[in-house]
């Protein structure tokens, strides 16, 4: 059996490490990351499968509800989303307020955190502890709309820094299509929606990175779903986690052309620095997700005329990985290291990456966090203190 | 040696609770709760010492900068502080535009989001991974400004809706005296001042409670300040953490008078229901925030025509420890059961109790985010995974 995997009574005794490593959080049935051989499973479905054969919606009502939906399942998940048409108008005034050359990220987490005080049922959700059934019911239907509305503000924050106007979904598309159209004023084509789609679906969870583990954090002392999302939101947008992409793009395109990408990776390692978009805490075979990733960034910038950049990000994988192999390590590419190509050959800015991460990425939180709502106990670890004892406090002017 | 005391090496063995209980963040010198024997310590000092012979002030700056200050140290803090005079307008409006019913513990969030998008240096700190002291240095100055801003836009919350215009601080007050200045208008006298300042006090640390280590995990992500400290406000804003002093006078104010306290206590005990306020995860023994609370509570319940919510509060308490003493169980109430009584004596409105708390937080949150920083490792835990396993996506019509 994998690690993690199976059950586990608590109290129990672990191996830990410094940032939290080894340590457990709860069961899940959610999601399952298998770093020795690289696969990623939601609910039981490989994601290479989900890709294929599903959309985000579909996702994301598995991840939040269980199971793929059927028809009328869909529909109905569909219809409450739709329910919230429009922000708020105080939600749109607030972004359309807010320095446009302010990391979207954190005007996002305004913007989610605003959204909760115009949401009066949302917020005064009665938990029943002794219900805790009914509980998640309620919650998961607020979820469903804070997904629905990330959405809207996060194509709102894109849109005004394009100088557009603010725009109202189209009920006649779906969850991905509104999100491109949201953004851009066009309804997308069919190529563009489909890779859109299965960047969505590969960001919607992946076990308990910082960002979920946050979302479950916060709602565990009971908080509201608004102030739940807010706090994640704040987690991805640091560099080491949603902010990775964004990072590994900068440093692809700071090389100019492929034939400098062999000496940059050589003065890296000269300098014994980190090259963003590599190795991950848990993978320690290929992200399942950047091979999905790989393919789609090759094609989109060869299409959009990004045959550079995409030449210096193969040629830096092939040295990365040559290099590592040699002083025998195996390290590979992860899925900042595609994304970021992905986004940029579909045209999208890159402070924009992390945003549509935390879109994507809104259904593994929720989804996390409904699952442990029954079960809740608020998370309490300790710090170990080593420091002074016995100070007494003296006067200012004998300091 | 106390438990969670001294040196730890990752990795180690530990035993492992749910809610990760056991689980060591990292090694700190900035505060201790000893609960078996009811000390609190902020870097060697008693909060007994502090709240005796300091000020919010000076706390602040022991917790954030490792040493009480000398007088020009506290002038230097203070003008670092008083740089902040005002909110910035946005931030204003978007206080004034949201609804004056929602919890402030949403607005606070989307307040303290919000400025920073108008923070543009706070934001665009380069952290200098090669030079984590550097890094710290111009975070730690985000950091303050943050601190002064988090009680402004707190004050302007509580303002508004009370109908009065935002107020920018007063340049003769001090920390305390103008947060209590901004919310009514008024210049407190010195007892109120003093209340209130040992209220702060008290709240300031508190170990790896679920909203410092909310701070911790977000920051790991090298998030920048404002965004850790949203993301802190919305753990303390459940009624597990930040709320549970509202919880708690709701609960005594139900009772309606002294003599029908005790057979509220019965029926609570008979129906199995918690009563809040009362037991600890940490403390096993008094709560030291509760003795140093309970003098004042009694005092101005006194002082301010709340004789019978007083009583029924004493009422309550001495049932509960009685019965419980009865079960050959300790448990006594926590800083929760006696803080709302002195907010509420205070005549601060119930909901803005868990705003004064994060407004006090705010100085802990920074300080173990700041200590961190230099030896930063991302949060990431597991979540272990008992879920399906190979399953196949079929077609929707055939679900």
């Amino acid at each position: 059996m994998a690690k993690f995997m199976g059950r586990v009574e608590f109290p129990c005794t672990i191996e830990l490490g410094k940032g939290l490593e080894g340590a457990i959080t709860n069961i899940t049935k959610i999601g399952y990351v298998d770093g020795q051989e690289g696969h990623l499973v939601y609910r039981g479905y490989s994601i290479e499968d989900l890709c294929e054969n599903s959309n985000y919606e579909e996702v994301a009502y598995l991840l939040i509800y269980g199971n793929l939906p059927t028809a009328s399942q869909l529909a109905d998940f569909e219809s409450k989303m739709r329910a919230e048409r429009t922000l708020p108008d105080e939600v749109k005034e607030l972004i359309k307020s807010l320095p446009h050359d302010c990391h979207p990220m954190n005007a996002l987490q305004a913007a989610v955190a605003a959204m909760g005080c115009m949401d009066h049922d949302g917020l005064e959700v009665t938990r029943h502890v002794s219900n805790p059934k009914e509980s998640v019911d309620v919650e998961r239907d607020v979820a469903v709309r804070i997904l629905a509305q990330t959405r809207n503000a996060a194509a709102a924050i894109a849109r005004v820094r394009k100088g557009g106007d603010i725009l109202d979904p189209n009920p006649e598309l779906d969850f991905t299509a509104n999100y491109l159209y949201m953004m851009s004023g066009e309804i997308p084509d069919e190529t563009r929606r489909r890779v859109m789609d299965v960047c969505l679906i590969l960001q919607a969870d992946h076990g308990m990175n910082a960002s979920t583990f946050t979302a479950m954090v916060v709602h565990s002392s009971l908080a509201d779903m608004y102030s739940t999302i807010a706090a994640a939101i704040g987690s991805l947008r640091g560099p080491l986690h949603g902010g990775a992409n964004e990072a590994a793009l900068a440093d692809i395109q700071s090389i100019g052309t492929p034939d400098k990408a062999k000496e940059w990776v050589a003065s890296r390692f000269a300098q014994n620095e980190k090259i963003i978009g590599f190795g991950h805490r848990v993978y320690k075979a290929l992200d399942p997700r950047a091979v999905v990733l790989k393919g789609h960034a090759e094609r989109l910038c060869r299409e959009h005329g990004f045959n550079d950049l995409y030449e210096s990000a193969a040629t830096v994988e092939k040295e990365v990985t040559t290099r590592m192999e040699a002083a025998g390590k195996k390290i590979y590419p992860n899925v900042d290291f595609y994304s970021g190509l992905v986004y940029h050959a579909l045209g999208f800015p890159t402070p924009q990456f992390p945003v549509i991460f935390a879109v994507a990425r809104t259904a593994g939180w929720v989804a996390r966090v409904l699952e442990y709502l029954p079960e809740n106990r608020i998370f309490r670890p300790r710090a170990v203190y080593d420091g002074a004892v016995d100070q007494k406090v003296v006067p200012i002017n004998q300091r």
